[in-house]
Order: C-alpha cells, then structure tokens, then sequence
C-alpha cells in the first residue's frame, strides 16, 4: 500500500494519520494551540522549508484543520486558525505531551506544566472511559466491528471473501 | 531545524514524535495493540516494503517502545511486542482513532467500536483532568513552564538571551 492510499482503509486510525501522520504536521498544530497564526511565524518556529511549510498547511486547510482568514487587505494576507475539526486534535497533542513527559524527559522533569483553570490544580491529561469516568486500560477495551465494517462484511471483494478496504489484520483479528 | 534534530527541543511533543511521528510508524503501533507480533505480518497488514519496515521496528525496539523477543530457535526467529512505553502510547492511539471516528467516518459510522469491559457500555475515549475528572478543553488549560525549561531560563544560549534548545515559540508565548 503506498501511503498516499491509507485514507482509504477502513481504519479511523489510518483516516487521522492520513491528514496528520506525516512529519512536521503535529508540530504545526502544537504550534496552531500554542497561538501561532501566521506563515513567517511558523516558518521561524520551525525552521523548515517556505516549501514544505506551505505544502504541510495548505492539506491541513484543504481537511478542513485550520482555515485561512483575512487579517490584512492591501497586500492581501491571511492567517491560518484551527477550526472545530483542528481543536478536535487537542487529546491527540496533549497525550503526545503527556507521552513525551513521562518516557523522554531525561531526568529533567516535564518542559510544560498545565494548569486546569477549572479547578486550579496541575493536570495530567488522562484518558477516560465516557461512561463510567475510570481510566482505560488496553486490556480492558475491547473493540468489535462498527457500522463502517459491517456494512462491508458480507460484500466479498476481489481477494476471496475479505473486501479490500478492511485492514487485512481486521479481517482475521476482529470477531 | 531538520527533523532529525526535533529530538533536541526541550518539548515533550516534539520528543514523541522524534519517535511516532513519521509515516507508518502510529499504523504499526496500532497493528501492535491489535495483536500484531511477526514481522511477515506486520509486512502484510501494512503492505510496505520490508526495507522500510525493517527501518521502522528497528527503530522502535531502539527507542524501547517495542522489545525482540525469540519465539522459534532452529532458525532464530523473534517477534515483536509492545513494552509498557509502548503500551503508553494508547492514549494517542485512542484520541487518533475517536478523530477519526467524529471527523472522517465518512457519514458510514464508526469502523470500529469499544467496548469497556469494567463497566460493560460502548465507550468513547475522553481526554480528562486527573485532578477533577472534567473534560479537558483547551481554552481551560494553561501551559507554564515546567522543571526543564525552568532550568534552562537564565542560561542565554548564542541567541541573546534564548537558549537555542527552547522552541523559539515557547520563548515568547508561555509567561
């Protein structure tokens, strides 16, 4: 499979990465959270390419992540802020923070803190279930087939009773 | 900055995604919580080159999150399995897949449900505050500097003033 097709997996995994699994593309969004809105001030954050930066940003406001909005008219310029779908990453960027704290900071505690200002106190993001509140443990979630995969269970492909757009390991390891 | 440099900037998303951050790499962590463990399998699933694959788990059993354990002696064979770094990763995994799930189903439903079998109810993984619980939102959460880039304030790199290994945003947006 080239990895210009995973957005065709059937594979809510495989549809996020597709827009946001290259690199340099959740730098841009840590950035996008963190109050950078505009081309120069991604380019001096990053330091990556004029080239690249546009290409990374022009997919991210062609799904819809971050919108280009006027901010200046003569020249015309324009400013790049996350949409809905954009703020929908935060659980994504704050589990990678909460990764990198606990498994890279070498011996140096975390570079960020975070205070809920909520309840006042220093958070660590934690992932919970939506019905009873505990945190989710692998080993304890189970996944079974959704809608998307059902719908396509029973409409044999050309590979012999498995439809080519299921993950080939879903085929066998999803009852 | 290059990208194999990002591992230098004294920021935990980054530091994450110096591992999980290229093409790939986030398909065969999840490969692995499905029950993922041969090389010729993860080949198959994922249907990249064995070069490129060989390139990716080399570098993940490197960086500890996935660890070579034999499984056939005449001739050696190992597989590969998640360590509790690796296992570390399902928040990512969990917040990739209900993005994906809310933003790109396609209108077809979700590929894949869960469920939690402590408390036996179809979940939705919910990124929450350890201290109080609540959902956390972006807008209720404030990032401060922490231990590490606490130590390295005070310490002007060549810069004039801003050590080079703090990300130049942080340097002017986190009080």
């Amino acid at each position: 499979m080239r990895w210009d097709d995973i957005d065709k997996q059937v594979c809510s995994v495989a549809r996020a990465l597709s827009i946001v699994g290259e690199r340099w593309t959740m730098l841009i969004i840590r950035d996008a959270f963190l109050g950078t809105r505009r081309f120069d001030q991604f380019q001096a954050n990053l330091g990556i390419t004029r080239h690249r930066l546009s290409e990374r940003l022009g997919k991210l406001v062609d799904q819809g992540v971050l919108v280009k909005v006027p901010y200046h008219e003569r020249p015309l310029r324009y400013e790049y802020r996350l949409t809905r779908k954009g703020l929908g990453l935060y659980p994504v960027l704050m589990s990678l923070s909460r990764w990198g704290d606990e498994w890279m900071d070498k011996g140096e505690g975390a570079p960020l803190e975070y205070v809920h200002q909520k309840c006042g106190k220093k958070l660590r993001a934690q992932l919970t279930c939506s019905e009873c509140g505990e945190p989710l443990r692998p080993e304890e979630v189970k996944p079974q087939l959704g809608p998307a995969l059902q719908a396509l269970v029973g409409q044999p492909g050309e590979q012999g009773g498995a439809h080519p757009d299921i993950p080939p390991l879903l085929r066998v390891s999803v009852e």
